[in-house]
């Protein structure tokens, strides 16, 4: 049931220009919060805001060929997307296979498992999400699968989707999702840039929002003293 | 019971500026190792050193309504806490919510849950410590309450109360602890600058400290081989 | 049984010089893929990559008495290698000791518990690998014992070993393995080298490892469409 | 974008009955080792072994008003899958709703957060898995979705695929797999069948397997003495 | 500041009975979902369900001195309640501590940290809830408090108070909330029997608790086919 | 570097069922509090107390080749104790491979990853500890090494030393200390249960062991109100 799948549709570069601008907040809140991978996946530099197609691969636990499979696939604007069979915190990635990607125009990576050479990774501006840094090598030895559907860090990724990434974590956007997401993250923004005017002049948010009756009906109480 | 206090005591501007002079790790020590809370909570980036005084909210898991509500209780030299009622990760708190509590000279905020849009908040220089970086974001369903004695990742918190926080983690200082507090801190500098004098010369702690006789009373032996 | 081994037998200068350029990462591929230390043990700061003879202190938990013990029995060049006898996340170590092993010569520290005063540490430029950053001061009541075997992060840890740690990771390379670690290092990185040269021109993993029939054999499929 | 998909369609009773005798383990194996949630959702007593079809819930944190409504959606045969949102371990599910699904023929439950009333569902023998035990009961303000597809414990769940539970785990069986996965099930019970009764009576499995020649060429060597 | 306080207001017997009877799950929802402590606390053996008057113990890391201290100011139907100062997982408390507190009528133990013996105590029938079990013993060098305020497992405890505990959890119910949380648990459990008997029949929570309308106005929409 | 030590020497049959008679509580405070294995290794069902002679397994993170290797080299009295080069949980081990040991007089099993077939292990009254209970197999490519010194769950164990396992945990006896451990936990036991007949008839440990000076000089203060 291993299979390397050639042939996937992905989101178009202007769109993933635009997500990766609108970042993985706004995004995730646009799209009515659905879509965020678990938290333990963390960036290893800070700064990088990226979106990229997902490339995905399903790897078993300590072993890393199907990324050196996975990288034959790539090609510029995509990003690689792994989740292991079962929870493993190993160093699948380092330098070598960030040179590969880079040399192919892959924008990042997004591991629910471990990444090495984080020093390297950062001086050659190839940014990774993992949930584990760590310099423990895998071997290859067994198959797994290359533009498959599968669960990364609790969400569902089909091949092509497209991956947001930044400080904030990463996000699933699905391929038939992205107009509307881009839509709505620029509607999203625009009303946020009045809200955050208004709030650095000194307004409440609880005005702004009109939140003062609902709490009322709720049974919010105010007193003086406790 | 779910209530918002207006009026809190709050520690002096003077008792705060000389709390975060002093630091976490000094004051931590000098009040007898008491008042830390749990580690998991972290800094949003390096090198922020402040205190203030506790505006405490209980918030329901998923839901940042009180946050909104108790900006208005907020002024200037405050330090917002915020603590779900259940264990929660979710992204409470981003870039409008520090927009508005900057608009008011708070100084930072204090969550046993997520924070968002850390670059912004970087930016900013509004500083957080936070158990998560998510982009959850929250709904607005349900009240809690706002200036209420709470218990904030394992700590105690009264209103009004010292929150000191820097890279070495969150402390809480009692109102009626403060100047002790600060006098011990302030004794224990002295002795430290003096102590650390000596060890960068060339001294030994077992000396300083005069530990060797109760080390071996204590039955330590040295040998020279295992 | 508290003992202090005051004659060790430790890695000499130029081998703990030779394994740090090399670094966490290589070194541990080249041997083999065995003594690294568990994940949870970070760095303070990014950047650091050192390496050093183990001093290893046995420590009770929320007790450093025996740290500020192994002092004396630091010299240049040396790694301080802390483990609890029961998991504990206390802030044992601060700026004082630093100051202390500094004066000493001693590279760097490595604890599974916690450590404090990180931005004074960063200041001094003195490195420490620990599983949590705590303010949590400890006492000084139970011995325990310097220069003993002992487990930290999971791997044994002979006296004099060599510690190499950077922001990959903290590695142990037993005394009777550097000459072997060294050699496989070396010719690793010249191999390692020579791979990332064709990587970076576009050159596939696949066939520069010779990875394509293997993974005929073991049955994968390329297909077009999933 | 919150709706209750009101027609499903199931796996039928007989495969139900089947899968739930094979047991997770071996269909597990059968299968190619896929669809296994993640080992944090544990039974809530030991014994039970139980297979349904998926009526699957998307609840906000700390809210089970989706739970209450897919009771309605449930019939004879079910299991309710349960996934939060964002992670959540409050007690979403107690003695009533147990009271509730039970009689309308549902089999249990599998949720990736909280149950309570353990000790009621245990003499009802309405079987839980769940990644906590916790009385936190929950609000019901947040609306979500019913049988759509989701991701629970790690794993891509249909409405209507098959579930089965165990003192193993739990396993998600798609729909469409079941012919397949039924058929290897017993293939393989028959022929560790035979296995079992050689290793018991003292034959290795080094030897049923015919592993020592693969050993050999990997390089694995016997000595007598270490 | 190390204190043991003798005098302590304790909750009454007849509360106390009261309290157990109604059990965890039902006492907290009746008291607004307020004081149960984290989940990682969990039942030596399933089925103990009891109320006790809280005995507190503020305890060093490793280090049990104070729980021998506590045990004289226990009386019959008190409940110890033991928080270590950071968090810690040794066994502080086995069968010799046991048999001292069953010959005083205590009922059980209420420990953030470590139990060893676990089997002497399941055969003693003395009931424990535990973060852990642990045979790591502790030392007794350290003093530190009886009988005051302090924070355990999450919540806050004042000596006196009643502590229930059954499978589902540790609950704190504060000495002058007692009545009402009787009261409000007692009219709980009357209507849940009502309901209980409806759900029994096949009707509906969705009817039984009116949600229909609301959920409408929410949003939810009911489709045949996703 | 994988290797199979065919010959080792073993703790001997009457130390084992005397150690085991002992139990893990009493010996590990007999021994000093040395040697305990990490608390996340648990029983998979509770009332199992055996003591074996260690024959070591150190497997590849998702790959149980090592444990058939293993079953070879074990004979009567031993106890398998498997170690992963990396943090895994997957199931390694289940009914067939109990069912090959149990021929073959094998007391239990000791592993720091996952157990499958709990129900069928608990049948047949092969005990295991474990960190995981987990139906996901394991593939048979990579090899390691059997009765090699390793490091399990904490623990440093060389081949043929005793280990002890029962609800409170798992401890190591290195070989060379089985003498004084049986002889230090024969006086404690003898200790304790003069002990226990004066706490059970209502003495205070505070007396029995002489605490109160101690108490007073260390500055411990009784009174009567807070």
């Amino acid at each position: 049931m291993s299979v390397v799948v050639r042939t996937i549709e992905r989101v178009g570069r202007a769109d993933l220009d635009a997500l990766a601008a609108h970042g993985v907040a706004t995004l995730h809140e646009a799209m009515g919060r659905c879509g965020l991978m678990a938290t333990r996946l963390r960036p290893i530099y800070a700064g990088a805001s990226i979106a990229g197609a997902a490339v995905t691969v399903s790897v078993a636990p300590g072993d890393n060929t199907m990324i050196h499979v996975a990288v034959e696939q790539c090609r510029d604007g995509d990003m690689l997307v792994v989740a292991p069979t079962s929870p493993c915190e190993d160093g699948y990635f380092g330098e070598l296979l960030a040179t590969s990607l880079k040399a192919r125009g892959v924008r990042g990576l997004i591991i629910d498992a471990g990444v090495r050479d984080v020093r390297a990774l950062t001086e050659l501006g190839f940014p990774a999400w993992s949930r584990a840094v760590s310099a423990q090598g895998t071997v290859k030895e067994t198959i797994g699968s290359v533009n498959v559907p599968l669960v990364c860090a609790g969400q569902h990724v089909t091949p092509g989707d497209a991956i947001v990434a930044d400080d904030d974590g990463v996000l699933v956007v699905p391929r038939g999702d992205i107009a509307a997401a881009r839509k709505a993250a620029a509607a999203r923004e625009e009303k946020e840039a009045a809200v955050r005017k208004r709030l650095a002049a000194g307004e409440l948010g609880l005005d702004i929002y009109g939140m003062r009756d609902k709490l009322a009906v709720k049974g919010l109480k105010w007193v003086d003293k406790s």
